[in-house]
């Protein structure tokens, strides 16, 4: 029942990116705060840009910020476009399955029943919704407690 | 989200146990019948006996049998039993945690709801709903389709 590291990484940078606002904010920043390694960080950013949810600023400043605003962006989204292991019990893919009761058990379905009450859950939440505490978490992630100025924030 | 193969293998043999009812069922069958090592269904069969689901009967014509009613046996609490890893994230385990961010951060308490929405669903349903195609269940694990004889059956 464990997330990949990939989905929990995928959370951690949104929350970081979503906390730093404008601020310039580097895969390296991320991976220091979190103490993760850069090279695992650097992978999520990089599927998290090909879902949608970062955009790269280039250039000498440039950085990672949210494409999207946190209260947009729903924790069961990121968690489906992160997972890959979908596949609760082997039935659930037909191309591997070797279960020979698979059809007439009525397992599949009630996993299935399960996995969606679990993902329902997750949609109900934004990423702005776990980031109720933002001095808190801004002072562990080294971002300090001021929140992002308005008016230079970036128009996304 | 993948469940381990020694929960799926529990259901499975827990099913098996249900069709064949006061019919001898050895975990050299049921591993035959499913196609899966004696040895990995061995395993199962002894971690379901320690959690009081099957029960072992000794001598020349023994083998497994069921517990407790089908009707009496939650998914939710198979799956509860034989899952060991509950840790969706890193800050579940506080023993293993590095998150810096874990106290403050909303993630493990929306997780922990959707884990319980996901459990709940699994409560609802027990061995027996599993099986309401018992003849077709019957006949692809060889135990036939006639029903279990009742005057014979164990008493448990």
């Amino acid at each position: 029942m464990q997330l990949t590291y990939h989905t929990d990484y995928a959370l951690r940078l949104l929350m970081y990116l979503a906390l730093a606002g404008n601020r310039r904010a580097t895969v390296e920043d991320v991976a220091t705060s979190f103490g993760i390694s850069r090279n695992h960080m650097m992978k999520v950013a990089h599927r998290l840009g090909r879902a949608g949810y970062v955009e790269t600023i280039r250039g000498r400043s440039g950085g990672l910020r949210l494409k999207r605003d946190a209260g947009n962006i729903r924790v069961g989204a990121v968690v489906r476009d992160m997972e890959e292991g979908w596949q609760i019990v082997e039935c659930f893919d037909s191309a591997r399955n070797t279960c020979v009761i698979a059809g007439p058990c009525r397992l599949k379905g009630v996993f299935k029943e399960a996995l969606a009450a679990y993902l329902a859950v997750l949609d109900r939440y934004t990423l702005a919704d776990l980031m109720a505490n933002t001095g808190q978490l801004g002072r562990r992630l080294g971002l300090g407690s001021a929140p992002v100025p308005k008016a230079a924030a970036p128009a996304f």
